[in-house]
């Protein structure tokens, strides 16, 4: 068999030369699909539902509508799985059907300055891939724009290309308005665990309570996720740069798309914040450097000087109308009618801003009781309701259900000194801890969107935000163990109360009934004397509260 | 300043259309750095040294010459780094040069099935884009191919095109053969820590043995990393593929590219280890399968029952001449040079299969004592030698400095029971783990070239190595430990025996040279008995050994 591998001798430039190739973003990431979230047959079906459904959602939200949303999940007489995802959202123009999942790297969402699910304009197009190499089959699209069009085609991506091949195109006419896609997939697998898709369903409803959602399962089973609010949250707005994230290299890109006459009236028109008087200010930091030419003229040693300038002026905060959290009143109707809790604490921290010049918010609710905590082993031991506490992670109001350990919430839940708070052992208590990130840029640790990076002001923001949610919880667990403690020591009377009436009444020779009452009587008293006990026990809970906020102030937190 | 922040209208479909853009690959990668590797000042500029370190020795084995690499680092005054990084490799034929330095993905190294450092043609033409859009410079690119001329040129990538933009090139004629790369670069930092570049340099001697590099530091340090062997290692061959790695879509894609005429021969030409026999048992299980149509007339279907007939086949192993491990003299010799330890033990594992199909093979050592360890703090306690254990990771010769967490190799280490090698505290001994994993295709855990994916097969194969090693080490600090011990009580005997001998000799009256001589007869002979009852420890030790065999046993180690 030596034909088959022969030792290469040393290689001459013309044989060098013929080793030159190029390759497509569709090969590089056929051979890299780890690096899109594909690892494991559960998470890659659960990640082709999470990439149509993010589609979906942004598609919805373009379109005004209160999403309305349906994921069937088939499982094929081969093993292979059928899934299709149907939304009301603005639909896809014909002419854009091929680029939207048929090419990777296109779409309406790289570099988008507006809060989004999507970023890169891959995800979709991906699925379609992925569809392609694990089963050779075509993805079926079919939508509608509202001009009574029914647009239908298969497609596939050519991977050498990276462009779309369409087949089976017919248009007819009819009333649907939104997209449709019916992909087969092979090497995936679906079940009700933690990663798998009816879970990121679930906790996409309860981060979209405007949404409602139906999924069939590959058993035939409906479970419908309803809508909990018929608000449409407001819809984000497209937010200009603010300099303070201005890099020398983003600056030359600008100036090279830039319509602007003049690089004064560049940086006003193309940055928040920035006015003519701050402009003035710039030019005089920056001796040398033109203001009134026009931008295509900057050289980079000169955006250098401009960006060192930009570092030293002091800056108006960047606006945060282009940040759309979910809100307090739509998170509360829904993590109510999830889980029933006996205690909620919910906490819509304002907005912040990141390196530099990204704002965000971070909005944390912590649910005690009720449904609250991974479902399932609910018991009580000493008072206290036993479960399993469960870290719920949201960018964008889309769950994060994998690489738990590198996020930045999971940072901020692990640095937190729960013990404050009576939550030391959260994680085996009926506890769910919801965190929600939004910005117009969410810094993902990877493209397949599953970590956000662990920036500083954003991990503090997290902290603060569950520390504050965790001090009410603290009340109410206290006041369950203290409520808890009395009903015992009452029972415990009580329950002999009975019996030692009758005993005495025999002793005695007295009425039993008689007794008895007065045997109440002092029970009574005995309860109240413990429930004056209990101021102290208040005081003490006060003090936990203050220790709590010093740990804040010493986290650097700023008084509001 | 509402102007510059205005309330979309819900979209129509002129306006979606609008929105819909391409991009290239290099302005994903541009907003996408921490996916290669760059996220953190050192870590930066590390990739890059790293990037064109593997270039160069990669051009060097192309050559069939010893490596020879010289790498200069200069801190500028504006607080840029300068990096040159020269080689006596291969050089780059000039029509290629844009190629190399100026386009993501493309290169010799994509999906190519030979043992190489560089697996996607990316690390290269990204560190030029880094280096434009960190200092808006271009890469400076000397380059000769032996034939008496040296091409030189400046190198920058047209963002939007992913396609190379040269400047300044020029012609002479000289002897230089290899290739030069200068670049310049912000926000990256040089320091000597294990993140930085003298660290990954000092292991990419350690790895390979054949390679002398010269290191220039910032502050004008000149350090050699001297070459330990003049061996140069065999050439890798390029490998087949063998059909237990094969999936549906690869054979799709092969048909498409096959010259064979028949399905048959191209089964037999473009695999490894199937013969005439096979095709034909292969035949017989896929009814309806046409084995003499010409390759591109296979449909997936088809193709789908060949995929599932080859796994019902017996298939003798991949052919492992492929696999180019460093090997157990070469290291040997490395890592004495470097490490002066005490004991070292090395293990080279046969090759052995993953994924069904892809052969990779292991070799690990470990180094106890002298410089092993991370450098630093050694010190003797109970006479063991205290210090900080290291863990040097490497994928086909290449250090991995970052995301251990992650790793194949790290998951060995962490699951290995070190107390039955009297390794419990290893971290904090002067102990070496080295572990080199060798193969075709490394599964990376990201395009970063980080981590080795956590395969079954691959970890149980490291543990195997390291367990064996270990159980040398053990051997080797447990008569350590007897022999300190020994010398303790011997110290202790013969430090008072000088003393007691004149005590006694004052008051026996007798000469105190012959009481001291039978002093030291007697001393000797306790020594004897304690080195007599040391057989029992050895007993010990062999149950030691024992129980670490039945540990890898029960790991599912085959006896071989």
């Amino acid at each position: 068999m030596a034909k088959k591998s022969v030792v290469e001798p040393v290689l001459s430039a013309e044989q060098l030369s013929k080793e030159f190739k190029e390759y497509s973003i569709a090969e590089f990431f056929k051979r890299n699909r780890q690096m899109l979230g594909y690892t494991g047959k559960l998470r890659s079906l659960t990640t082709v539902v999470h990439e149509f459904v993010c589609n979906s959602l942004d598609a919805c939200e373009d379109n005004g509508v209160l999403p309305e949303l349906l994921v069937e999940i088939k499982e094929l007489a081969n093993g292979h799985f059928w899934i299709a995802v149907e939304d009301n959202g603005t639909g896809i123009p014909k002419k854009n059907v091929g680029q939207a999942f048929g090419k990777l790297l296109a779409g309406t969402k790289f570099m988008s300055r507006k809060q989004k699910r999507g970023q890169q304009g891959l995800g979709g197009s991906y699925c379609v891939l992925f569809s392609q190499i694990t089963t050779g089959k075509e993805t079926h699209v079919k939508t509608g724009i509202g001009d009574h069009k029914i647009y239908d085609c298969d497609i596939s991506i050519d991977v050498n290309k990276n462009e779309p091949v369409m087949h089976n195109e017919a248009e007819t006419s009819g009333k649907f308005k939104g997209t449709r896609v019916e992909i087969e997939l092979a090497e995936v697998e679906y079940n009700r665990s933690t990663y798998g898709a009816f879970e990121y369903l679930r906790r996409t409803a309860l981060a979209n309570p405007h949404t409602q959602i139906t999924l069939i399962e590959p058993n035939q089973e409906i479970t419908v996720f309803p809508r909990a609010t018929t608000k449409i949250p407001a819809r984000p707005k497209e937010s200009l740069p603010h300099p303070l994230g201005l890099t020398t290299s983003d600056l030359m890109d600008m100036v090279g798309k830039s319509d602007a006459r003049k690089i004064s009236s560049m940086l006003q028109n193309e940055f928040s914040r920035v006015s003519a008087d701050k402009v003035k200010e710039l030019s005089i930091m920056c001796p040398g450097v033109d203001f009134e030419r026009a931008p295509k003229y900057l050289q980079w040693a000169e955006a250098e000087k401009i960006v060192l300038a930009v570092h030293k002026v002091k800056w108006i905060a960047p606006e945060t109308d282009s940040i759309i959290p979910i809100g307090k009143d739509q998170l509360e109707k829904s993590l109510k009618n999830l889980l029933q809790p006996e205690d909620l604490r919910i906490v819509e921290r304002p907005p912040k801003v990141f390196r530099g010049g990204i704002p965000f918010s971070v909005e944390a609710a912590i649910a005690y009781g009720g449904k609250a905590g991974a479902s399932g082993s609910q018991s009580t031991e000493n008072g206290v309701i036993m479960g399993k506490g469960e870290g719920l992670r949201f960018a964008n109001r889309v769950p994060l259900l994998f690489d738990a350990g590198a996020d930045a919430i999971t940072e901020a839940i692990k640095t937190i000194d729960w013990a404050r708070y009576d939550l030391k052992n959260w994680e085996e208590m009926p506890v769910t801890m919801f965190v929600n990130f939004t910005s117009v840029f969410v810094p993902y640790t990877g493209a397949g969107k599953l970590a956000i990076a662990q920036e500083e002001e954003i991990v503090a923001e997290i902290r603060y935000a569950l520390m504050e949610c965790a001090r009410g919880v603290a009340t109410f667990i206290h006041n369950l163990k203290r409520a808890e403690e009395q009903e015992q020591r009452r029972t415990l009377f009580f329950r002999y109360i009975g019996e030692i009436s009758q005993a005495l009444s025999e002793i005695t020779g007295k009425e039993q009934l008689v007794l008895e009452t007065k045997l109440r009587k002092i029970a009574e008293k005995r309860t109240a004397i413990a429930e004056a006990s209990d101021e102290k026990e208040l005081e003490e809970l006060e003090k936990l509260e203050k220790a709590a906020q010093k740990e804040m102030k010493d986290s650097g937190e700023e008084d509001e």
